[in-house]
């Protein structure tokens, strides 16, 4: 296996609106290891980043004692036939209390894939390397931050705590273990751990959610992409401009911090879209009085 | 001035652990757009940043509003003498309830000039490029998701907005009007909006917060850079581990969504900083067993 042997901080400007430095090649020659993204340096070396996510758990945690104590009638999963403008709630009626979270990037950190990933810049992502980071990367684990003091309090609360991830089910044993040993737990898969292929649907989230929701009332979800919540968000053809708009405005706009609750994670997924046109809208654009330099 | 007359969607893997595209030069004779970095499609095109803005000032707003009817002891600004191991906070006394904020990807989105950096990839950050923006980007920006409503609630509570930000006193009346003017507001400059210039110190704002604290009880602050609550995290010297540790543990820890709200921006500042032995700890790495792919 090939390593490189000595890593240097790379010079990187810290300030202000600096663009994103271009990866460097790696020389075989030298041992100076590859730029760190910005999207890396903020999520996972960053003060900044650390903040919210605890400002998150803290916001999820007073909510779920709250509600814990007044039983809401609805929980937050959307029933069947909801559409992104008419979203509906399946009902709580009499069912033990739970909160639902993802796992990557929103129990936990993948700080040693990320590390790898960090050291190839420009490589293709490899659905056979992240399964061999499921199966052999436990202990490169840390939980994010405030994760595991809320649920810790969400448990002596009385609520369950289940998550519901992409990982894959095939790697049960290795998935439970990663989260147990790193303080997340108690998870028990097919009980409080649900799996890419426990259900149909693949990576679609909604048939686990419906799964959970028939034994418990979900009374909040954790998530960093939106399909998190629902996969009514990943709808093909849905554009980014659209997409962004169904989550900040209408019926979900009031969820957040509310029910549904966010954690920031710039380093990938669906969030990641977009050409000039879809990011930054038409009436809002700008150029420089003096020109171009 | 040269404009790119035609803009075409950028192919972008929008998918899994995609490392940041590389920025590519542009082609005088071709007009397609730069791809915008992933930063900026995170912060300013995706609903999960959206999400996450308006969960934010849930937070803030619902703090505030109880905060208004149980006046606090203290006030959330550091008290002179204060270090990141033993912060105090400034008393309350009897002064009238404020709230101090960031301006910039706080409260406000700089759509207009993040759209210009992202048609010029690798050019380096320019302060008078800047200060013309300030001057003249006024109709180029937006709310931040969720903020308008919550400064609403929060000034109908009888708890006063105050602004505390860099953007220059130079140009304060600018400044004063581009906040107005997108619901912000009403903001006036040496009253409920302070600026770089206005108090020695330069860029730095502990000695603006002491100022306000004089006449207010701050009782929340909101911002996207640790230097928005304190110069501490600013220190010379304060490394990158050590600043993330300050914030995520020991006294400020149970600060953030409780009286600190801290917005996600990857985009710039302080926040993007580090090579792979700041951002990843040394016990939490991992490579592929398969080796190098």
């Amino acid at each position: 296996m090939r390593r490189l042997a000595l890593f240097g901080l790379a010079a990187l400007a810290g300030c202000a609106t600096a663009p994103a430095s271009a990866p460097q090649a790696i020389a075989p020659a030298t041992a100076e290891a590859p730029p760190v993204p910005p999207t890396m340096q903020w999520l996972y070396g960053s003060g900044e980043s650390a903040a919210s996510s605890i400002q998150a758990y803290h916001a999820l945690r007073d909510y779920v004692i709250a509600a814990a104590r007044a039983r809401p009638r609805d929980s937050v999963v959307l029933a069947e036939g909801s559409s992104l403008d008419h979203p509906d709630f399946v009902p709580c009626g009499d069912r033990p209390l739970a909160v639902v979270l993802d796992a990557d990037e929103t129990a936990v950190q993948n700080l040693g894939f990320e590390y790898d990933d960090a050291r190839h810049p420009g490589r293709a992502y490899d659905q056979e390397r992240w399964n061999r980071w499921e199966q052999t990367g436990g202990r490169a684990l840390t939980p994010m931050p405030g994760a595991v003091t809320a649920l810790r309090a969400i448990r002596a609360a009385g609520v369950a705590v289940i998550f519901n991830s992409n990982r894959l089910a095939r790697f049960a044993d290795a998935n439970a273990a990663a989260l147990n040993g790193i303080g997340l737990g108690p998870v028990r898969h097919g009980e409080t751990l649900w799996l890419q292929g426990d259900t149909p649907g693949g990576s679609a989230k909604d048939p686990r959610r419906a799964l959970i929701s028939q034994r418990y009332c979900v009374i909040a979800m954790v998530g960093d992409q939106l399909g998190d919540f629902s996969d009514l968000f990943n709808a093909r053809g849905l554009s980014v401009t659209a997409r962004r708009e169904a989550a900040a405005s209408g019926p979900f706009a009031r969820l957040w911090g509310n029910g549904w609750f966010i954690l920031s994670n710039p380093v990938y997924g669906p969030s990641i879209r977009g050409g000039p046109d879809d990011v930054f809208p038409s009436d809002k654009r700008w150029s420089d009085p003096q020109g171009d330099h």
